[in-house]
């Protein structure tokens, strides 16, 4: 089973009248977001489930996966947040589904959260030594059972710059 | 500054008569290797030295690389045959070159030792959690001064089909 962390794309920047949660992508941030998925679909990448943060930057980020043509299932989770954790993921959505082996699952999301996830994953523990850009992306291979929590192998961490 | 860590082409198998250090690139090895230095140009990557493993399969892709344009400076260091041990190639080989902090450096050497160097430069150990496929490379930022070990960051770890 192969985890897909993908960053947002590029938002508008932090307003004193504008929630955190509602800021959304540029015009910049979208365009390079939708480069990004088209050069996902051209090396084959499709996602049985994309699963993303509520907060717009993310949401918007996971419609233009989908519209892509990336997946057709998007989920909205509060895990994704930044109140999330990877051990509360696991626990109450994770586990409970009993997904196939060969399932490809995109989590659509926010830094420093997300290769903190990934470095727990790998290492049992996050120590900031990731740099996954906006609209970058981490590609994780879960083992085939048991926790995943320091078990899991990491194939691919790229910036969007070597996507487009 | 930035160290490339790029693992050699698929290489001809093992046999009774033949040296391990002396396996060749296979032509599909030799070709995928062509199509990945291509790319890396096209991404514009430019390394200010390649340091290789003396062994064939690693020479020969270093090679490649520098036919390519990705760099004219080569140099072949036991450090990185398995007998290599990134401690001993800090001390004795990086540290007393003092290289400039934009320095490019790309290594091309063989598996488990990349992959093992990167974990040790990151999180200070190896633990098998990187998967480093035939051609394929990691890109990790170094910090500024002091020492590499367990205060590196990753930015980049993608096997070759990502890059055809």
């Amino acid at each position: 089973m192969q985890l897909y962390l993908i960053r947002h794309g590029i938002a508008e920047e932090h307003q004193p009248e504008l929630k955190d949660e509602e800021r959304q992508l540029t015009k910049e941030g979208r365009q390079k977001t939708e480069k990004v998925a088209q050069r996902l679909v051209k090396l084959g990448l499709k996602f049985d489930l994309i699963l993303s943060s509520p907060f717009v930057r993310a949401h918007q980020t996971a419609d233009i996966l989908i519209a892509a043509g990336l997946s057709s299932q998007l989920e909205i989770s509060d895990h994704l947040t930044f109140a999330g954790d990877i051990h509360n993921w696991l626990e109450d959505w994770f586990h409970p589904r009993n997904f196939p082996q060969n399932t490809q699952l995109a989590l659509v999301g926010h830094e420093p959260c997300l290769s903190s996830w990934a470095e727990i994953l790998l290492w049992g523990e996050a120590k900031e030594q990731l740099i996954l850009k906006k609209a970058g992306m981490i590609g994780i291979k879960l083992p085939d059972d048991g926790s995943p929590v320091g078990r899991s192998q990491m194939f691919w961490l790229t910036p969007p710059k070597y996507l487009l």
